[in-house]
């Protein structure tokens, strides 16, 4: 790999420091940029909204967590650098991600993080190494610019502050002005964590999110296991498509009672169908019988779509769903490491048609909060905005994965906005495993409105006062509201 | 919904006032900015040329037609305004949006007006907030922001110009400079308004547009009164494919000669498909007996739509063709309120495949000018470019419905010009309902017009003396070519 | 046609002469300008790699090959010069394009030049008027504009440099700094042009590359023909799938004999399948017997794509597919001008499930080098980035045809970039015909680069340093290592 990299240049424009460009982000035009500067002052310190992700709770039952090394901070828990370094033909072992059969895989963490640094060129102009930049630097208070030569020095300082109380996942919730975080649980899960997190007496407000995926998707692996589960944690016996329906809707005032106000559920399509309680019925005796075609299945989660945004109605629970992923593309990859190891690929996505099931029988009540994301960007001018911008209760979610980052969203304002109007989206969620990457995250999703604000300013679209307006609304008010924080 | 918007600061930065920038839309490095200007001062004041628009040609039957109530002149028939009133969950009937079934709805239009304006900060960054902040300010000359507290003097502010004689349409139209007016008409319209303006000695161009959808396509409700009217208007007693095709031609060129140069068809695709004569006349003939299938009626349109090309190849008029809308899609809107109220979605079009068979065979044919309008902004690069930079036939529209915009326009302009050149575009069309709204969008048009030459200047890819014969081209020759009113 | 231009003005801003603005292609805003100079300024004369091109290997086979007039260099060859003017209802007859029945055509190249020169105002703002304006500057010292004044002037001009020595093409890639060249040669090529270039003694580097198309693609016009030809050139008797496979293995030992490091495969889609060893064979007779089957063809290709890069992972030619062409869509003009005539239009694109069955059998392997070219943008951040950003094997291609333009590329960076990682990517190639254009693209590509990187380096996204290096990797290393030139 190092092979491909020509020679650094040894001259005057040599910068061995890394260092933050406090108008980093921002557009260039003088102009324009003071203006950014300023909506960017009125919310960079703003509490943090986390809504949607998919930190860890367990590193809070405790006060006295901590993240381990370095590596396992920041490499092994992250598909998002990983898959890049596989992209480059390092093997995933040499970095250190476990196998599922719990075969031989790296153990020396200062090796693994040798290997990242020597590769932290790859990462020059992505998202991950804008987040990796802030974290290091922010965080960590790194100052020398990552790669084979600084590695270890870096190794140490970061060790050294991963050991200090100031370090552990709560203290590091509250000094990145934590408002609320949402986890993102299985509806099989028993939420012990988030139990224990309220029985800490810790006043950090984590709240988790019901996701029925592993038991709604009849194709699941182990699904008649989760089913299993599923009835365990809810007290029901699950022997019908009644009791089953029951089941979930149990656990979801079972999460509710712990903080949750959303739901969420991953979908290859927004296809939403709505079968009658006999189909619904005999269907789910088929896939508790094992003998249940993929077409059923598909039919069934396109009726569950349809229960959650009913369940919604009832309980009150924001209602999001996510579409256009295709999971685990790379077999091998799969079958050797497990699934979200950075090979899942978006596919194209139609939602006109779709969701118009739903949509048509749910879509004019303005008391459901359905928040779509989706993968496939031609549908954001097309079908998102416009259907956003006429049904009550559909919202665009925010640019998700691929599209976090800082062109992904002054795509998603130049698309999404004009049709859309800023007030039938949902402001920002980083959806992340990477819990030190939330600040830099927010901030990047801050800057960037900042500035689209400020491009309108100088275009004489939106004046300064709505600007100022505006950019609170984005940044905080717009997820509150979505997501009933203000209310729950 | 007032709830959700942050409370407004009082401080510095405050404007009550609105005005309209002199400079908007410009992009703001001030080399560029400066070209634009130049080049906007060139068209700024030049004759509107509105070739495609559903202004209701009655308004200028009589010189003493009013506008109404500020409500009726900017709410009641602006599906772009209450549909995103709606999307917040503001019942059309609190709208004044009259019912099919003549229901009650609010008729107090002071009232209306306030929720209008209590909400008019849904509208920051749209096109329609642009469109109606420059219609306040240049045409009423509205100073204050529109919001809950101005709401009622704006009112009366708008209401007393409306009783003006100035503010009549037919002195409007005059004022505003326009050219010519198309408006868009059924192909059963007896066109009595038309004519009544030719018999007034009023001045002004306005000029019918052919449009037989609710006649081609088979399955549109009602479609066999429509034949019956069809068959009045044009004196041909249609009881056959060959005396439809009669009829449709007696129509065209009764439009003819009341101006009309162009017809339009809105089509789902741009699926294009030649029947034989037994063909058609059999699915014609299930259609008059009502027991034409949904295939046998996508077949009729695709057809249809080649002997739309036929005819104007015979004719002369313009052939439109209009693809990519799912009309009527929230069921319960359409219901209670009918079409045309802000529930027409698109979906993904397809264009290299579909229109092949029309191309194949009149493509080559420069008599042919045939203005392709799509809603999938991914075929503007992909498909449309290509094939009008290839076909003497086909021109590409201009961006169309919610891309006709700021936004719009310029990825319009970064995707079709590349590949297609400006002489294979048209011009711009208003495509309004909102007649006082017509110099507003055309003013977006000039200005994203010379602010796109302007940065081709700046970036040294035109000159300036190519970018002053572009923007006159733009703004005015190719409209006029195109829709052959130079020789009509 | 010129009827529709509107008439020059005769003013101060008139400019008769044709300049190349230095900073052209750059963002006006001056502090990314100066980084835009400066980094451009580092590569501008680096030497030129061009990996994938269509030049005729004939000009290089003895140096005193001419170009002939400047009709036979700048219009009949050039399908992107020639469809414009078609566009706008120039008979190809009238531009000299020979027609396959051999039937008359304007001979007279002066006449044809003056209907260019008339008509080149279409060009404005298009990648073809951008490269043609540089070659006419850079290449051969034209200073005035090209109209139809100028016309026969600058025919002159050009006519008079065309008979020097230095205007000879071995001169010309001499002058233009041409690293490597590589062609593209149908597998039944017996690659005699490439063969004397080599006897010849001159120095140039230039490379076939092996193309399959006309064999793999059962349903190709000539099938039987060409195997009948490949059996001759490669010496393999074929009558069987094995013996075909041979065949191809063979003449890909001939071509890496004459310097070839890559082949290149033309697929409609990216579907790949694997065929058992009967199936294929099968299949073959199928197509040996002419009783080949549509789906059956499908298939074949689908199964070859596998072939193809089993035999790259054996031999070490590096793979290239380019998908989403609709070849010859205008029948009347492939029936009577041929293929290539600028009437390939491109097609919606599928990756994500289609190149499944290749990516997990050989995508995990860093020894296959497999670059996919596109022509649908929607693809770009959904489905390529993603995939090139995870497989080991694969790396983008360049924007490509339609998309090999200022806009495209700055699409392309903004697109694929943020997850693909630019070494995720392989630099560019000017894919061209047109030999004396190979210096403008590449200068568009550079300066196009140059901007881009300014542009994150003014925004804080990546520092001056690694700017320097990562303009160097795009504009040269990227290339050389794909095509594996460092290593043949």
């Amino acid at each position: 790999m190092q092979a491909a990299l020509p020679e650094r240049q040894e001259n005057c424009w040599a910068l061995p420091e890394m260092i933050l460009d406090p108008d980093r982000y921002f557009d260039p035009e003088p102009g324009q940029r003071k203006i950014a500067r300023e909506l960017y002052q009125r919310v960079a310190g703003m509490p943090i909204v986390s809504p949607h992700g998919h930190v860890d709770p367990t590193l809070f039952v405790d006060e006295g967590v901590s993240f381990g090394t370095p590596t396992s901070l920041f490499i092994i828990p992250d598909h998002y650098v990983f898959r890049m370094l596989h992209s480059q033909g390092i093997p995933m072992e040499a970095l250190g991600i476990p196998r599922v059969d719990g075969g031989p895989v790296e153990t020396d963490h200062r090796k693994i993080w040798q290997v990242f640094a020597e590769n932290f060129y790859l990462f020059r102009g992505t998202p991950s190494g804008a987040w990796l930049t802030e974290e290091l630097v922010d965080v960590f208070g790194v100052t020398r610019k990552l790669d084979g030569n600084s590695a270890q020095d870096i190794y140490d300082q970061i060790a050294e502050k991963l050991e200090q109380p100031a370090f552990r996942p709560c203290a590091l919730f509250e000094s990145f002005n934590i408002e609320v975080l949402c986890t993102t649980d299985s509806a099989t899960d028993p939420l012990d964590a988030h139990k224990k997190i309220r029985a800490s007496g810790w006043h950090g407000d984590i709240r988790p999110t019901f996701r029925p995926d592993n038991v709604v998707n009849l194709l699941t692996l182990g699904w008649r296991e989760n089913i299993i589960t599923l009835g365990e944690v809810s007290g029901v016996e699950i022997n019908s498509y009644s009791s089953f329906i029951e089941a979930l809707e149990k656990r979801r005032a079972a999460f509710k009672m712990l903080g949750a106000t959303a739901s969420d559920q991953a979908a290859i399509s927004a296809y939403t169908h709505e079968l009658s309680p006999f189909e619904a019925e005999n269907i789910f005796q088929h896939a508790l019988n094992g003998d249940v075609t993929g077409n059923e299945a598909a039919q069934f989660s396109a009726h569950m779509l349809m229960e959650s945004a009913r369940m919604s109605l009832e309980d009150g629970l924001v209602m999001q769903i996510h579409i256009g992923s295709i999971r685990n593309h790379n077999s091998a990859t799969f079958r050797k490491f497990g699934p979200d190891k950075g090979a899942d690929i978006p596919e194209r996505s139609e939602i006109t048609h779709n969701l118009s099931v739903l949509l048509n029988k749910y879509g004019n009540d303005p008391d459901l909060s359905l928040i779509l994301f989706v993968l496939d960007e031609s549908t954001f001018a097309r079908e998102l905005a416009p259907l956003a911008g006429h049904y009550p209760a559909l919202k665009a979610g925010p640019p998700w994965w691929f599209y976090d980052s800082i062109n992904g969203m002054r795509r998603y304002f130049d698309l999404v906005m004009e049709t859309a109007g800023i007030y039938n989206t949902v402001g920002f969620n980083d959806d992340t495993r990477a819990f030190p990457s939330i600040p830099a995250r927010h901030d990047v999703w801050r800057r960037a409105c900042a500035n689209w604000l400020a491009g309108l300013v100088v275009r004489g679209i939106i004046d300064i006062e709505d600007a100022h307006v505006m950019v609170v609304d984005l940044v905080y008010n717009l997820a509150k509201k979505a997501y009933r924080f203000d209310t729950n």
